[in-house]
């Protein structure tokens, strides 16, 4: 354990010697971990600092999760991105709610080692004189050497001035918490960074900033709940198994080294894949779901076999039926969506695909309707 | 009268015909002029939008003076100068108190046509959230275009994200009264454009900008009380004068088409600034007291005689008396200062340079000492 654990896949441990100068003030360190809340899902890649704050945990200092309650609540600071809406109060509420239930797969729940805080209970009381006594720690060259902020200032792109004051408003997260140490991915560490110069003008000893690699999703990009190629941390088994799946072999030694943070197991990829799926849901909802979830994936994925259970659905009235109305019933899809699934051959009877939009009744009655990889339905007659 | 004496001397009246628009409404328009308070004094130079601002009331429309309390109270954006210190509460209204004054001295005092507001009523209100979505509106490429920023973006000099805040303070100024016009100098063209972006992002009509160029001190130099280049609007009558008298004749055409709005009159350039310095001193403090301060400049500058009524002042013990001491006693200056004053022939006895350091008593006793050319004591023996 030790240093070795607490800084296990990090990439930034800054400065230098500064994080074994904490561990000798010989109290448990502020570790904070803020986390915005416009989505409602932790994923995966957002478990990777996690885990680091766990690893602390392990060692008897005490995380501070933030929750950016109020940054959420300003909405996208340059007023562009509809990825970052401006949610209402109840929406950011509950969204936060979520969060910690999610962040809590990872953390360890004990009063003694987790403190969870608003940032709306600091930043709630900042006026405009605050704000610009902020900004007067940090210079604007300073602000536009961030790599985004460069690129897109020389590519002339506009960036908004609302933009510079959110990593103030991160920075002072760290004021208001008293952070020992601070947490985020290496997209972070900037803001993590200028964590250390309020701290310093607010005449606080700064922080330590930890950075940890971005777990890429299966098609190479960054995880994201809009793209959908996220793996959120409370998912139904199924479903986290089934994502975990997707993951190309060439991915195996990253996904192993920073999610279970282990070596690859010897022996088949597929082996090894199934072993890590079970793992991840294993951390979330425990061992025998996720050997259900194993056997689910088994049966629908990869033999194309309908689970042991399938739920009824009663066929519409009419004789030929017609088959986008009865997806669009059983699955909520609109009508369009199952046409085209059909005509992509995503749709299956008894595991067959199915071309034409029109069958007859009896060729429907008892069958089961399957929809892409995982959804089914056995059709009946309505009793 | 008409748009003709409104856009008097004006440099910018933006957008074009934009003023015209406004007066088109036909009800009487807010015309804004902000101030800030860190300085005690307005000084002539301020005063040239005054005169604009004035123009206005004397067409009906109201002017509305804005007090910066809360944008002096969050002191130098940078951080750096010393020319914009953080001021206590009461110095603030105090300064405010003073400018006020100041500014009737141009301004109608009619509350029909001024109406007097602290910025402080609206922005102190403003939070963390209210900042950031003013900083929404202006991009970051937008206010480097600033001439001032420009300069010392390219140069490396650092600029802070406060500096940035500000202009958006002046710009929400104009959000918070309704502005139809706002009236500036030359250098504040930037900020008053911003205000139109800020207005129109408010969903107002946005402002017509009117600037007026900069009135140069005698030394060539932008006026300033701390350097001591400016001509106060309410100091003295004699200071007032003595001041204006410093300008050399080349600024006659400037100061009198600026200040006077009329003119330079035909014959002697010495009878025009002295004629010019009777206008600025009435204005002020009315035709007797500028009559009795170019009476005096005549006899102390002009003629080198010392005013009508002289104090006295008692001589030291000693003999022969160490005239620094004297200079410093009478006058408040450092002996260093009196020395140096004396070595530059800047020192009188009865009216002739004196160059000794130390001279016998009673070449001293009854006899007028000037120090510069404005300050006399009569020298008598202690009773």
């Amino acid at each position: 354990m030790g240093i070795a654990e607490l800084t296990r896949n990090a990439v930034d441990v800054l400065p230098e010697g500064g994080l074994e100068a904490k561990l000798r003030l010989g109290r448990p360190l502020r570790v904070k971990l803020g986390i915005d809340v416009t989505s409602p899902d932790i994923h995966l890649g957002r478990g990777i600092p996690l885990q680091r704050m766990r690893a602390f945990q392990d060692e008897g200092h005490k995380a501070v999760f933030i929750v950016g309650d109020y940054t959420t609540r300003i909405g996208d600071p340059s007023g562009r991105s509809s990825e970052r809406p401006i949610l209402s109060d109840e929406e950011i509420d509950a969204n936060a709610q979520v969060y910690l239930e999610q962040a809590k797969t990872i953390l360890r729940d004990d009063p003694e080692l987790l403190e969870v805080r608003y940032n709306g209970e600091w930043l709630s009381k900042l006026g405009y004189a605050d704000v610009v006594g902020l900004g007067r720690i940090v210079t604007v060259a300073r602000m536009l050497e961030r790599d985004d902020f460069d690129k897109r200032y020389r590519a002339g792109e506009p960036i908004s001035i609302s933009e510079l004051l959110y990593p103030l408003m991160q920075a002072y997260d760290s004021v208001a918490i008293e952070a020992d140490v601070e947490l985020g991915g290496t997209d972070q560490l900037y803001n993590l960074l200028a964590g250390r110069e309020v701290m310093q003008a607010f005449g606080l000893e700064p922080q330590v900033v930890l950075t940890t690699p971005l777990l890429l999703s299966w098609d190479g990009g960054k995880m994201s709940s809009s793209v959908g190629n996220n793996v959120p941390l409370t998912a139904a088994p199924e479903e986290m198994f089934g994502r975990t799946m997707r993951i190309p072999d060439s991915q195996l030694v990253e996904w192993w080294t920073l999610v279970a943070e282990q070596p690859v197991p010897e022996g088949e990829a597929m082996e090894a894949k199934l072993a890590l799926a079970r793992f991840v849901v294993a951390r979330s909802h425990g061992e025998e779901a996720a050997r259900a979830a194993e056997g689910y994936f088994e049966r629908t994925v990869r033999d194309r076999k309908p689970p042991e259970e399938v739920p009824e659905h009663a066929l519409p009235a009419g004789d030929p039926v017609h088959l986008p109305g009865v997806l669009a019933e059983a699955f909520g899809l609109s009508t369009s969506e199952a046409r085209r699934l059909i005509g992509q051959g995503g749709v299956r009877l008894d595991g067959d695909a199915v071309s034409a939009l029109d069958l007859p009744r009896e060729r429907l009655a008892g069958a089961v309707l399957q929809a892409g990889k995982r959804r089914f339905v056995r059709l009946n007659e309505a009793t």
